[in-house]
């Protein structure tokens, strides 16, 4: 099968588009801006299932009332080190934006903070949070769970989330480094990406809807959790440690039956650890240089490959797509489309075909 | 080849023992019932190669000056929810227990606690501490770095550690439960169990000296990371958060070519959140049980194997071993007793063979 025709769009334009249609959906300028930033960050980045493309699951989310577009976000700081944003139905970019201001404004005197979302929907690309508390001078922890969709050891059929863990630092040459990992061995969008061009998975990383192993991208529904028992048990844990914790367990009432345990929800904390209480800031992104420096030059297992630290191959991405746009298929800008014609909202135009 | 062959010790009879060479090797009363109860403690959960057996590398690590026996440990709190161990080189047991107690103290207050382990030696079985700060009605997290001994994805021999990461809670049914696992494929403890029963690897776990895959466990001499990309940078993430911001980097200066650079050294942070800070602490260990039953209630994949929380196994192991004694090694009790004798010790009998 070909690859999906694509056209390029202006990171800004893109921005303006995604800004205009949560303003008509009825955000509050704040809200669609902050929601804009996330999801073509991720497209910048080169994480494109978390993207623009997600927008037309938001105004579903809306329409059902799983996800309110002017929700009464609530925040309570329980503890000198502990925040909490119960999020009512806010849209993941604008509950985990306010957990990270919290979460940096709160370790600047604590020296950390757990900022802890309960009920928002779909938070995106987490590494896009732990990068801004890293951007501010800080170490960055993030994790998310929702709704089962993956895999658990021992179990047949989607158990778990496949909660996403991110952490990130602020370096001095490097920019900032950012691991985003699922406890899935491959991402549901990355799956659906394959499926799109016709490739098989890898062996090992997803089962059909009866639970039975598979390489089709037609048949996979069920990711399998990475490393076995220790990516299931690492989405429990953060099911445990975000759902759990602030009263909203998301697993335990998924199986339980009832309908309502089946709507789609996430909980999220972002944690900061403020690197001026161990030392001086500069300090800190030196030696995270020496390391990062260390690392890359070590001799390469293959001699054309270079040795990366996480998150610099969607830090080269970003910078390419933030000068010559990001691509996009076609199939997704058509549905795209048509949420922005309902909205009134035009459509930007696709740059010119590169040369 | 055959098992190796194995006696079997009382629990008490053990923690006596290991007590008792610390004390004749110089620590204080109070160090050397820690180490035994940390040691010990892996043993009772099965997990042998962070027990006992690892005695006589304590000792070497006391003569060649990497470990002190008597410390000089320095405990600073920089802020409210930030508590700093500088261990001065003290066996991992009693630097990590000492961060445990810090952390429980300090989130009792400020809600979170951050306690960061400085140049500690051997950290043993971090699901020990964070098994205590669970049984002290808390989440605990717990992450450890040392010397590099495993790959990095695109790099050629061992650049990372295996760092471990250990996430615990409470419930009100099921114990502890009990996250712990090493950012590798498999543990090099494992690997050693492995090459003394002649078990072949399974594929993808580990490398040669010289970096080519193998599944010979006398040849296997570098774990390669859990799920690839995910376990290097999950392991690197570790060193950064541990190491690099107590100034105390590992990775750095292990490659630096300096013979100081391969010393061994460890850093490790344990992390305690107050449940009570989110609700009451009932509450929580209801809803965790709620969890863990509605998981291993779900449909099994394979009829006759039971779905295990994390650390099901180990609380398992644990009574069983508590009541009728722990298995050991022959060769690891003789190459014990032979350091005993050295101190005066006297090895406790073997418990009569089962019947």
């Amino acid at each position: 099968m070909a690859k999906p025709e694509k056209i390029r769009v202006s990171s800004a334009a893109l921005h303006t588009l995604v800004e205009s249609m949560f303003v008509k959906l009825g955000a509050c300028a704040a809200d669609a801006k902050t929601i804009a930033e996330v999801l073509v960050w991720a497209n910048l980045r080169g994480v494109d299932s978390h993207g623009i493309s997600r927008i037309p699951r938001y105004v579903e989310l809306f329409e059902s009332g799983e996800a309110k577009v002017r929700p009464n976000v609530v925040v309570a700081q329980p503890r000198a080190s502990i925040v909490t944003i119960d999020a009512d139905g806010a849209p993941g970019p604008v509950a985990m934006s306010r957990a990270v201001r919290e979460a940096i404004a709160t370790a600047r005197n604590a020296g950390i903070a757990w900022a802890a979302v309960r009920g928002t929907v779909h938070t995106g690309a987490i590494g896009y949070y732990t990068s801004q508390v890293a951007a501010a001078g800080m170490a960055g922890i993030g994790i998310v769970a929702g709704v089962p969709n993956m895999a658990y050891t021992g179990a047949r059929g989607a158990a778990v989330a496949t909660s996403p863990l991110s952490i990130a630092v602020p370096s001095s040459s490097y920019g900032e480094v950012v691991l985003d990992m699922a406890t899935a061995v491959i991402a549901l969008g990355r799956i659906a990406q394959l499926r799109a061009s016709g490739t098989p998975l890898p062996e090992g990383a997803a089962l059909t809807a009866k639970g039975e192993p598979t390489t089709d991208p037609n048949l996979a529904e069920i990711p399998l959790p990475m490393a076995g028992a220790k990516g299931a048990g690492l989405s429990l844990m953060i099911e445990l440690l975000t759902g759990v914790l602030v009263g909203n367990p998301v697993v335990s009432r998924f199986h339980s039956g009832s309908e309502d345990g089946k709507r789609h929800r996430q909980n999220g904390t972002i944690i900061a650890i403020d690197v001026e209480a161990f030392m001086p800031l500069a300090e800190f992104k030196s030696s995270v240089d020496a390391t990062l420096g260390t690392l890359k030059g070590l001799s390469r297992a293959v001699e054309s490959a270079p040795i990366l630290f996480p998150g610099e191959r969607g830090a080269r991405v970003y910078r390419e797509r933030e000068a010559g746009g990001i691509p996009i298929a076609v199939g997704v800008w058509q549905k795209l489309g048509k949420d922005a014609a309902k909205l009134g909202v035009p459509l930007p135009d696709a740059l010119p075909p590169a040369a």
